[in-house]
């Protein structure tokens, strides 16, 4: 009894922050929020980015840890700050990556989702969640078309892309949970020129190896040539998986699906992305919902997620508790714990209903389309081919260069164009959108429209910034 | 020329929500979240779950998704429905996983990071957190006492636990990554028999099998038992990676890292968890950063983690950038795009220091010795053994088995004690705390001390709680 006194009081008069001012900071917080990033980071009158040089960066950010904490006032700043410095993904002349735009129902949910801060593995902790992640995953699967099956949200697209490999190979030879790939004889995995790079890092990650993978040849416009899919499936490696995509990084070209899958089906393949074994969708990109979300989709009914991923751990996984067990679908996971990502796309379907997601993405088409027309109009746009997607891929062809494409130095001098242009306007920051060399092509824009709050004033701005940015290349 | 003013009116007159409106929503939600998570959810009165059976919860919730939207009044209750039928795992009685209260800066950093929702690949895209991750790494890595190194922030604990693997993997074997398992022989990996099943997801998703996973005794406390790990080491797979425990998931206990790494150091194999090869530490449980915030350190300084995992995409890794390439570290991830975990940690930490964090963890401590004391002063209640950490492993002896150790049905009778206090527990709501079965101890409770708002009144009502639900067992 005599050492209970001091350790009690020791405890409780260790003054943590209080609830009170803990809950102010919030609330004065999320005005800057809303200020900062909401109202002046959506204003096409304000910069998408405020370029700063790394070490310029470093200097206005203070990032050192120290030993105390900070004022309010401070930490307010260092709010301020974050937000001022980041770049505005929410702005309507986002374009650089597959992600753009704001849904308020879904920042909503991820709001909802951080302040509950669960876990996703079992019912007891999760129970909304699961039960959640259920409905979407079923919804998901009957719009791919499929009654039954499986599927996973996944930290990443390229993370969906790992399952699928693996499950795949789980499924072509289960031995190797157990035993490794030594047990088994060496596996071939066929993919095209066009597809994401998350195959090679799949590939080396999961033990197989990038020199396993057997790169199939695409078309110009980005599509897989089904042809010499199946020249390439003579090899001495048992061929287990092929990767088809279905709107590729760069072209957002689509793959011949069923050609591909009749050629899978008689070659005993699993079939990533198609009507066959396993489907990755990104919604944290053309559905706004915000990262992550991501899913993987099986057509599986033999629980083979479950079968590949679990470990049985006994003190998430009891199998004593008093409710349904089955519901505990933290064991298909190959994360111990794992941030829900599904409640922001549920809260934005029930905001909008299919209906209005599916205009979303008639419009996104429609803006993509005007985009290429009047490009077309103007003589120093190039398109690199016909798009199939959202995504509109091109040169600027700057005065000097115009006329001149049988100079010899002319592909030098035009790969030079899109990182000057790029440079250019990141210091502007009027807007951001992306380039790359690609198959002999060199430096191209890569457009991608995908934000509902665009309108046709936004790409004729577009159009006339990169004018304007290249005059006098 | 026809076709545009069609086009363009198509696209201008689809009226997505306007930004007002989503403006409103968000904010009223808001306030919806700080009302009924952040107030009711931190309050001892209120409840930690409001249990539903999952046939009831479904039927509540209406989870269906249609295609038409709802109306702003629907969805706000939606809001509600969803914080209502959650669990609080900021509710002071919520001891049921190994992350539990709220940190008010760390909160404000996670809803500055979903509104901000960039992804951590590259400069353009996350100029603060790029480098906001590189400082929150290098103090990290200070701690752990290593003056240079790498490291990333991992999508949870388990991912942080392969990437240690396949580094370690790819250390020793490099040409696993271009050939695979086939051109390495077997490899075998030593963990104790109170490790994570982390290890047996990693070992199965990497291809190495988790047969080949070799399970190192613990003794009574939880610590690895350094002999036998030099014992098992005769196996005719190469040793190429030891997984050390700084407190195991159910004991806390720490494997004796000191000595392991003398072992790992004779027999060439990478030592993970320790002070020679590289470290995962997860803020989202006892530093109360919410999930996800995971870190893997390496005290590597020849780039591994780049080497290992690079796919070089040229359309997000240009090399012709304006600026310094290297601060683009996506291509040191296994996922394309990432999700920025570093900011709550970094703002949680400026908010009260070094010196405040310390401080929480040493009331931790204070609290779980608390507990013990008080827990040795009641007669209902034995230890599983003395703790290392925050974990308080024990049983609930009620009055019926009292004295009737040797009884031949009394560990049978004792394992169903917890499975029927917790169902008792969940449908009051009153708290919430795990129970599993380990290595021959059966069903026993296992209690985790991490939030820094609990008080010695908080170990009290625990105990008494317990004792409540459990009289009449």
């Amino acid at each position: 009894m005599k050492r209970d006194a001091p350790l009690r009081s020791f405890i409780d008069h260790k003054s943590d922050m209080c609830e009170s001012d803990g809950k102010l900071f919030l609330n004065e917080a999320f005005s800057v929020i809303m200020e900062e990033i909401l109202h002046k980071g959506t204003d096409s009158k304000e910069k998408v980015c405020e370029w700063k040089d790394p070490d310029q960066l470093r200097a206005l950010l203070d990032l050192d840890l120290r030993e105390h904490g900070e004022s309010h006032e401070q930490l307010l700043q260092r709010v301020q700050d974050v937000a001022r410095y980041s770049v505005k993904t929410c702005h309507p002349r986002f374009f650089n990556q597959l992600f753009a735009g704001v849904d308020y129902h879904a920042l909503t949910g991820r709001l909802l989702t951080e302040t509950l801060n669960t876990s996703q593995y079992t019912y007891e902790v999760a129970p909304v969640f699961v039960l959640m992640e259920e409905e979407v995953l079923r919804k998901l699967r009957s719009l791919v078309g499929w009654s039954e099956g499986d599927g996973i949200f996944c930290p990443g697209g390229s993370m969906s892309n790992m399952y699928a490999m693996n499950i795949a190979r789980y499924w072509a030879f289960p031995q190797v949970k157990t035993q490794g790939l030594w047990a088994t004889p060496r596996m071939a995995i066929f993919t095209s020129q066009q597809s994401h790079y998350s195959m090679k890092k799949a590939a080396a990650f999961l033990g197989i190896g990038t020199d396993n993978i057997f790169i199939v040849q695409a078309d110009e416009s980005g599509s897989m040539i089904p042809e010499d899919l199946e020249a390439k499936i003579m090899q001495d490696a048992v061929p287990f998986f092929v990767n088809a995509t279905a709107g590729t990084t760069v072209q957002g070209a689509f793959d011949p699906l069923n050609h591909i899958a009749d050629i899978s089906e008689r070659n005993g393949m699993w079939m990533h992305i198609d009507v066959t074994n396993s489907v990755t969708w990104n919604p944290h990109k053309m559905l706004l919902t915000g990262l992550q979300c991501s899913v993987i989709l099986f057509r599986d009914t033999t629980n083979l997620l479950m079968h590949c991923h679990s470990a049985n751990a006994t003190y998430l996984f009891q199998q004593d508790k008093f409710y349904d067990t089955s519901l505990d679908t933290g064991d298909k996971s190959i994360q111990c714990g794992r941030k829900v990502d599904c409640l922001k796309l549920w809260l934005m379907w029930k905001a909008i209903g299919t209906h209005g997601l599916s205009e979303r993405v008639d419009k996104a088409f429609a803006l993509a389309r005007y985009l290429v027309e009047e490009m077309e109009k103007r003589e120093n746009f190039k398109l690199v081919c016909k798009g199939h997607f959202v995504n509109v891929c091109f040169w600027f062809i700057p005065p000097s260069l115009r006329g001149k494409e049988n100079s010899p130095d002319y592909q030098e001098r035009l790969s030079k164009v899109a990182p000057v242009i790029k440079e250019r306007m990141m210091k502007r920051g009027t807007m951001m959108v992306g380039y790359q060399p690609m198959d002999g092509h060199v430096n191209f824009f890569r457009m991608v429209v995908v934000s509902p709050q665009l309108t046709t004033k936004d790409m004729d701005f577009f159009l006339d910034e990169i004018e304007k940015l290249g005059k006098d290349l």
